[in-house]
């Protein structure tokens, strides 16, 4: 099979770079094209990028001799790629008006950004959750006169190391009412530079600005439905969450209670969630997407587990990894989860759901 | 005035070390006696701590001198000081048997360790709050036939970071039905050597033994009453805690959700709750006790506050520092706690003890 | 006596917070101007900085209310301070001008900059050292025709770790021939937001901009003397250094070997070494200036020592801390030295500079 | 080929850990045959390990339901394995008894302890520089009366960063005279629990016990000569080093300035020397054993490099990575060299040692 030819947008910054990494051996996809803002267009990627390089020793070959190309005109792409994954770092109104134009120019655009992820057409994928959400592209398409291009979003990192989970409970019968959550997040997640490090020595933020509102509210449009036109979300179920920013440089860890919206008959036990949970499978599975985790959640039995460092390359870094389940002395049960933030929670996520949309037949006649 | 003469048992770790450096210049006690295991016994002080002296440059000079004498008899300590500082580090069965066998010599001892915590007869000190509690020290003398000698013990230090704040609502006619929390606690928490730093490089570990049985217990005692000849424990707040452990040296935080027990209409606002916390005083203060803080509740603003490193020292580490007060959207509220945990948490925890036990006169006729 | 005003330049920047600090109590100097960029101007400090107050917990309550004044206009600070302290972050040549503006407008300028370091009529002081490079002044102000103004400036702060006991061991009569110097510095030297954390996790950073090159240099210019109108360099020691970057927040570390220029039987032995360094003292100390530390180099003989976290704060953070002093098997002896960058290496040592000014006279009549 | 099985001593502390999990999937050898303390004896390896497993999520299966054995009885490894890695934890006299006890039971031994480094007929390996140390096994055979067994050993893991960029000097005819090394050491060189957390949060230990002396001597019996029945150890270079501790997981970094013994004339540029590193092959390059590192010396131009968490991992962990190669101002040249202290230092350089004997045959006929 020929590799499919794919650009990366933004791809100077932290994100960027982990897209070109990840994307190093692709089995279906290669990168051809990067794009940034307007002072580094026209010099090569490696020039640009060298002194700042964080992923890894080495730059891969093929892209260090790119030319970059100027991010903000969408017509450049055209023919040097067949989609975009975007990596913008801008703001919010400048991204999502950007992307629209790279869809109108008929590239679709699989965003790590948050810019479009409220927009009502755009699916926000979780490819294990919310598969069935890709129905919604067809609207989009047709709500701008797309032929071929469209958008579809990953959601905040933060809210992955528990989805899953979550969603797993639900699928099984077992909805949830109300969740209290205590992340402490990696400073990968805020980029490069990103968080000083005279905060992160002998020192913890207990702020993420942003990050609450997103982990409360991006939770119940993944759960919601495709409903005409839109996604509506769902109700349930109600999350208070706490961020902090913690000295670790890679892995979210999600500290989660919750309580299920069951009478106390109906609930599941502490053996039946970890049953539900460890035979977890969904769509990626099935299809075996290149990046899809063989076991998407991962339940450890040791008394001090996950913790960052050990575990977040679990399955690839796609798994979310949970570990001290017990009972909740104020709600249900209790639990600590946790995932990679810039592999499941970024751009290898990002590149799961390019691999859906491909399997799904999103990426033919481009 | 003279100095009363007090001992420091376990006076070589890091609990024991706190206390000599905070007694340094204190102007009513005078460390004269240092004890710890049978193998430190019948050297200098200086000579077994200098090369793990942890606690700033210098050893206080003159208890650099001190012969240590063996912890484990308590008849060794009468005459050569008036009370003592228990910070001893061993099981817990030895602990309560130890203490016990000071005090029956009619040497009281204001504890750090936990192993009188649950004695029935034992109050569990946080001054501003429960310092009714001393009415029970003379059931507890009756009970044992000692005539002088008593035991009074401080919690835990994860839960102080919380505990005033709670008091203050409660005291205020505010009762609270539950709790959940999240700390992130300092690793000098767990003494020296402690945590590897192994585990807190590029990490954080999700559990600490013990530590969240004794923050949802302890609570209920210290919000409770003197009941004939034991302290029955309060019935609410329901507490549910997570304990992980951060980098960090000294500071613990916690993130806490709670919820009123109280109709909707009748639940204080923000403002309210802000109010009372920063007008909160009590006994300690009214005595002006040397390590009291003037503001046992301080309240910060800025977003990203309170953080363990800028924020511990407050008030002489003796403050509970609050910030983002905030609607809970699952509970009533939300905020961010942090306590100096070597400080109010542990040494000058027990010496503001002390000083409450002198002022009110326990101290006399030793 | 009436306290001086004096002026921060670049009030709030790090370097420039740490002046405010330092100098709220300050026995002959009071904070009544302050100074930053034209976009700070107009507001009120505390408004300013409050949101990225980096030092301890609450800005100085006389000068969070103080008006921030454009530091570019030296004119605007006439009459409103009697001196100022330079910590401007700019380009270089850009700080040179505004220095030489300030000191035309009669208003002495102690800088923290690099800018007029190696302006040949300006004094590069360690008080300790060279304050007889205090007699450049005058030609300064003939030079410039200055009256009342002047400019004084420190050295870099990683050098400052073995200046002391270099200079004590060449005033004791044991000149040194060549040096190799490997530091290990705190990231407040780079300022904030500085470093990234993602350099400082898991991490060291064998770099630092500059920073070799003034290490090298700028000993040669201390240890030179005043030769007509100008400071003539020392001839010795010759130094190659290597600056790293290490997680620790304040406190930079050099690790040192030297070699003394002397035949093999005239040079001192370890004992003749140490007697030298802990008897060291020099003006600051004899006139009692009221940053001086009392013992400007203190040795420890622990194995393990010093330690930023341990011993930075030694002499309130003035002293030079050494230790593990022994034989050097290629040169003749190596040792281990410490001091405080932001105190003795920056701000605090600016301060020693005026008080040595003025207790000379220099700020008499402004 | 069938694989060799293969016994390791001290299983259950890091460096034996780190052995198993390296040997997974190794193509030639197998692990057999676990032995540690006998408190460990006789239960499963993963039951005493799986709480305390430090490297990577997982103990590899083959290995977890081995049976440990009490590694003080050397008979019982008989049949087991062909051979031993030793990472044995105990005090030296014990250890040189123990792993001679091996030997004498026809079990090479390949060790990572310091016990056996100073036995003069033990050759202390590192295959790219001394292989030919090899013949000296002959000979310790002899002394000992041993038919199969003997000892080989690994040096120490600190000076590992430069000492192939050092023999590839000599090699090339450019002798070193004197060398001044300052170490930036990984915590994992401690094992676990290793240094305490409390040492390594905002603070470096500029000291690490017997490390300096090891620094020193070993390079020289390193670069020594096979000389009738032991090893001559080189004249050259005179060594000092200073070492430190700091808060890094793994790779050791060292900033080295060197000294040429040659005439001015005759020493190499930068260019040559960059020229002899990057074109530096020796005999594991040339047999492909499959854990040599392609290139085992990595130069990088980048001003900032080499870094531990960026460049550790270079050629698997087995490559001296080296950066900042420039000009001494008071030796000929100085650089920054980095290498991973587990892998390379520790147990990867230990399989190498392995991979070497048995390509050369000392493995067969066992």
């Amino acid at each position: 099979m020929e590799k499919i030819s794919v650009g990366v947008l933004g791809a100077t910054g932290m994100v960027g770079q982990r897209y070109i990494k990840l994307l190093e051996n692709h089995p279906w996809f290669k990168v051809t094209y990067v794009a940034a803002s307007p002072r580094s267009a026209g010099k090569l990627y490696k020039d640009v990028v060298s002194s700042k390089w964080l992923i890894g020793e080495e730059i891969p070959a093929d892209v260090a001799n790119l030319t970059i190309q100027d991010a903000n005109d969408a017509k450049l792409a055209v023919g040097k790629c067949k989609f975009v994954f975007s990596a913008l770092e801008m703001g919010k109104d400048e991204i999502k008006a950007l992307e629209e134009a790279y869809a109108a120019e008929g590239i679709p655009v699989v965003s790590n950004a948050s810019a479009n992820r409220w927009t009502e057409d755009v699916p926000m994928l979780v490819p294990e959750i919310n598969y069935s959400h890709l129905d919604i592209i067809k609207k989009q398409q047709e709500h701008h006169g797309w032929k071929k291009g469209f958008i579809a979003v990953k959601p905040n990192c933060s809210l992955q190391t528990y989805m899953m989970p979550l969603h797993a409970l639900i699928q099984a019968g077992y909805p949830v009412k109300r969740m209290i959550v205590t992340t402490l997040q990696a400073t990968s997640g805020a980029g490069y530079p990103g968080v000083p490090s005279f905060d992160m020595i002998d020192n913890i933020v207990p702020f993420i600005g942003g990050e609450e509102e997103k982990t409360e509210k991006e939770c119940l449009k993944i759960l919601g439905k495709v409903d005409g036109d839109k996604i509506a979300n769902a109700a349930l179920p109600l999350v208070s969450s706490t961020c902090t920013r913690v000295p670790v440089i890679d892995g979210h860890t999600a500290c989660v209670s919750l309580e299920f919206d069951l009478p106390e008959d109906k609930k599941p036990s502490l053996e039946e969630i970890e049953k539900i949970w460890t035979s977890y499978k969904s769509v990626p599975q099935e299809l075996e997407l290149p990046s899809a985790p063989v076991h998407p959640i991962v339940v450890r039995h040791e008394e001090n587990r996950p913790q960052p460092r050990r575990d977040r390359e679990t399955e690839k870094g796609m798994a979310c990894v949970i570990g001290r389940l017990r009972k909740c002395a104020v709600f249900d049960v209790k639990f600590v989860a946790l995932s990679h933030n810039t592999k499941r929670g970024a751009a290898m996520g990002g590149i799961l759901n390019a691999e859906l949309l491909k399997s799904k037949g999103f990426f033919d006649n481009l």
